[in-house]
């Protein structure tokens, strides 16, 4: 009977093999051995974190304080928990699949974020006449923002591929983030702080691409393992709410100095509080009994925060923050309940954590909520150099009107979703090579396959019971 | 069978329904949206987050860093993780009502912040000239806190309301202590940054009255539910410490800059280690084989900061500092010990996390400590100027003495407990009305009733062994 | 046959009681005595935290923002969090010594930083024209620095010892860390600002020769509750990644101001994002199918964190960040693979937690790296005044050169090792004494010797079913 089941499974294709005990250690060495090479030929300390600081702060006439770390660090450690603890434990929300989860997150964000510094360097802070690129506290922020976008893709491929297939996810996601940022920030001149368009959007393309070629017919056969139980559901909502606090941090971390940063955080803080009462609202209307589900608390209440990426630098005014929650909550529920189901049916778009409710439209919808709110940008609200310092009309973009940039802004929406597509489907194609060791239909969202797991806890009540035994013999004899 | 229970309980009153399928949602969706037309009217950035800031910054001379965001922002964020991950998680402890304590927590915090925004605006920093409210940093701080009290009072209805009441609770709870806040901070000028009178006396007293009017004499039939397993006083674990840890920022977030945001923080800091001992102490002299009870650690370990939550801006020095913690923590566990059974059973008050313990008396006693060490002022402890920042003795106040101070402290802690006991009790009464989908009383403490919960983890084992069994034969034949 | 069992147990020694219902409580409230009147005795406000600086900041024409606090708080905070949940998650992986693991890790802590507050005060900051400690922002770091090296200790021992065995480890090792802590950088005037020869290569050792004194033969016998099971591990990765990501907060929080902490988060940051990959790279190598082990994940991760603790500081340049996390992820990995199996069947050396491998090789390494970086340190590199202020080469070390300085911290690496080798050893002799409660060779691991534990959750299932029968019948009859 195993011998036919066996034939069975050779009959539709070879049995898939998870071992990834030369591929995976092999690329961790390769490409870490890579990043100490290319740091060593091209990175260096910027100003503010060189020792040669103590005299530029005298010629300078700076204080300690003018040192950009006392900006930012606040801000950066706030994002540096999202990615790790918020991105790592939101996705532990499958019964057997937590440890993966968090573990692969963390894997790929710090292989992720030093690929960053280099690409982003090269891209932004690279200075010719040294051949060096220099990075500070705004590299940090910037690399770890980068890394969001491929964390945000693990998402929709959660529990269906390697761990190897997510470090060829990164290092490809990282490389186009760079470009298609450069494209949209340093060519267009776009505003895009918290990333709604070169984060989310692009992020969460970039995950639907890869996995709509990667469909799995007969990804039913998992269906067991792909669901939560109590306790998972809790360790999810840990990311969730590290998330949704820190989001105020995640779009204001590199804003303007001073009002751009305080009005970056305080939009995104309202814009949030909103969507938590649409998607409650959606969710509770959804569900007999008026029950509320865990999966659109975890997910469609942070829309708020995606979709305030690009409009919460912005004069968007209190009440426009809250109408933007106010909106996407009731989206994002929306398609959690009704399009992700359509896409995996009508389109073979398997989407695991329903990044396209959470990612990828919120991350479009915000990018042209951006593109709105900088057409419509006058001198009156903002007064004239607020004007100039917010959408940095200097130099060569001196001239440039609000009408002009919010044009420019929508056209970065557009890039984002371009670069996602494209080169998700391009990756895509690139995984499906059968050297990955990723899991046969039958055996994904199971952490069997890629770690060593602690026995179960039913081996315990007997040992307790023992001990339960000896107790009351001891008391009975004292 | 069936029918003669169900008679039973038609004997004693109509079946509750907890189907809140219609009045969450249309709560959800009124509120919200009077909120964005109240913001609409009213709420404006202010002058620190508007773009105009660029200009003014100019022409007084400012710099970025003395925009208020960067003397409060890393201070709040802290604030802002106790609200959603310290009181939420600090509620998980119960076995099934984790999604309960930390969904409905969210939904609250994420409520009431907004209608916080509008009221505490009303009151504080509404310009008659333009009819507007305008919000900043210490805004979004002042918000939370104003949440605070709210979701103190629901520690002690936990487990027995539904949604749609802790959204009345939180309406009515956050315009309550607007008002007693104006009373107590302004009209009475007293100092109280940490909000032990304000947000601990009040919300403690304020959900007591609640619990007290919302009595359920048959509670015992959820009796199996009312309590702990050890994953839930784990995850409780994370609340506990998160509160613990971020409490100075709680105290010295809104003190004044400088040396009084140093001295609460230190201060503070202090008296929590000390009370974290002598609980212990406590928890283990009170059973049998000196262990350890988690309740008493989860909880009694904070009274330290709430006690402190006036007297932390003061010169009550280190030692001071302790001598409070080392008697709140004494006082918080025997109250777990003893006070709250006693009030369960003669006052017939049901204090599902022991509110009066951490939060009712430690605040009341906080707010009187407090009211001590400002009688006590002089000018040799804080230098002239010093005693006039500290109490900001400017403007009608100048010539108030230190015993003058001492005096309108202790009349403020009254005013927190009046509005408390006052207010909770309307609140009480209007919750009694049988329409908002509270459970019946053998079926509190479970998620259940508003949660879509998945199905439990027996279903994993055969999976795994028929994995198991498959492995052995590929292992087999290979 | 309970009464042979008995006897046999009698026979090899007095059966072990683990009640501490007078020495817990006995030990708690002399120290907090001891600790009220010492602080009343010597402790005081320092000038940035006391009133009398609002009349210092105008007759020094200081702006607010140059209080110390501005420049340390949000440092403090992160390194508050993992003393309390870093160390105390990390701990909680043992499947039924979570309790114990975050509970006493909180006692401890909270005594430890108390005594820290006196002992480090009366070595670095008493003055002696007035007989006084004056603390501030600074102390409270270094207090909770202090207490790290007592937690790292706890490590070897966690699940064979008791509370009250815990609270003499603690104030030992906070009394020996002060001493080392004073030879090592006042009198060696070494740079050590993230701790790895003063807290992570004292810590370690201390612990390990504690652990060796107190050998346990028979520990086998707890065998069965010496591991992890899938929950617990989790909960370990949230102390792991809560230490990982505010690694460079520990290691900065008392660098210098400006260049010198935003140098050292960052390459903190570079050096443990390169131990992940190395540290998943040997884990799979190790075992069959490239399966990763969750122990190297939660531990060896950090080691890059540990390892950078001396020369994050220094000019040790990104690339040098990332070659140092390179080699100690491997190092620290093979170690949990190899070396503690060896030491603990050669060596008779018991090490729960792996301290060796995370702490006390990574500590030593880091020291010599350090002294290696500081002897090769150049003008060219630092600056001429960089090289002064980085290594505060003023007053009497005006002279020194880097070579000596180098010389200098590679002797201060073995001051630490010596200092936490013979006190180690000493502790451990005090700790054998038969009156502290600890626990039994077959009762280790084990909560339930110290905590009051809630019933199984095996309760609940039929409950469930009475309801959802209750529910049926409902449903039939409406």
């Amino acid at each position: 009977m195993g011998n036919c089941c066996e034939s069975a499974s050779n009959f539709f294709g070879p049995q898939k093999n998870t071992n990834v005990r030369v591929s995976l250690p092999a690329v961790c060495f390769v490409w870490q051995i890579a990043m100490i090479v290319l740091f060593g030929v091209f990175v260096r300390y910027d100003k503010e974190s060189d020792a040669h600081w103590v005299e530029l702060k005298k010629t300078e006439n700076l204080t300690d304080l003018d040192n950009e770390f006392y900006f930012r660090y606040p801000s950066f450690q706030d994002v540096h928990v999202m990615i790790f603890v918020g991105f790592g434990f939101l996705m532990t929300f499958l019964k057997r699949y937590s440890f993966s989860a968090v573990g692969f997150n963390f894997l790929i964000a710090a292989f992720g974020l030093q690929w960053a510094l280099l690409m982003q360097g090269w891209f932004h802070h690279f200075d010719y006449s040294t051949g060096k690129i220099y990075i500070g506290i705004e590299s940090m922020i910037n690399a770890d923002f980068c890394c969001a976008g491929s964390l945000i893709a693990y998402g929709a491929i959660l529990g269906k591929v390697s761990p190897v297939q997510l470090m060829v996810v990164t290092l490809f996601g990282v490389t186009l983030f760079a470009v298609e940022e450069f494209i949209i920030l340093d060519l267009f001149h776009c505003r895009d702080a918290g990333g709604a368009m070169v984060i989310h959007c692009f992020g969460g393309y970039y995950g639907l691409a890869i996995s709509w070629v990667l469909y799995r017919p007969n990804l039913h056969r998992s269906k067991r393992l792909n669901g939560s139980v109590y306790q998972s559901d809790l360790f999810a909502m840990i990311g969730t709410l590290f998330l949704w606090m820190f989001w105020p941090s995640f779009n204001s971390a590199i804003a303007n100095h001073g009002e751009g940063q305080h009005r970056t955080a305080m939009n995104t803080y309202i814009a949030l509080a909103s969507s938590v009462l649409t998607t409650v609202a959606i969710s509770s209307m959804s569900k007999k009994g008026g029950k509320l589900d865990m999966v659109h608390i975890q997910n469609a209440t942070l829309a708020g925060g995606v979709a305030m990426g690009t409009a919460a630098e912005l004069m968007i005014t209190p009440y426009g923050s809250l109408i933007v929650g106010f909106c996407i909550g009731i989206i994002s529920t929306f398609g959690y309940l009704y399009i992700t189901p359509f896409l995996e049916e009508r389109f073979k778009l398997q989407d695991t954590c329903g990044i396209h409710n959470l990612h990828a439209v919120p991350g479009m919808l915000g990018g042209f909520t951006g593109a709105i709110v900088a057409a419509t940008a006058s001198e009156s609200v903002y007064s004239k150099e607020g004007l100039i310092a917010t959408f940095d009309f200097t130099g060569k973009f001196e001239n440039r009107s609000p009408g002009t940039q919010g044009g420019f802004q929508a056209a970065g929406v557009c890039v984002a979703m371009a670069f996602g597509l494209v080169g998700g489907a391009i990756v895509g194609f690139i995984l499906k090579f059968p050297i990955w060791g990723d899991a046969a239909d039958d055996n994904c969202f199971d952490d069997e396959a890629y770690w060593e797991l602690p026995e179960e806890e039913e081996t315990i009540p007997p040992v307790l019971e023992y001990n339960n035994h000896m107790t009351q013999q001891k008391h009975r004899e004292t």
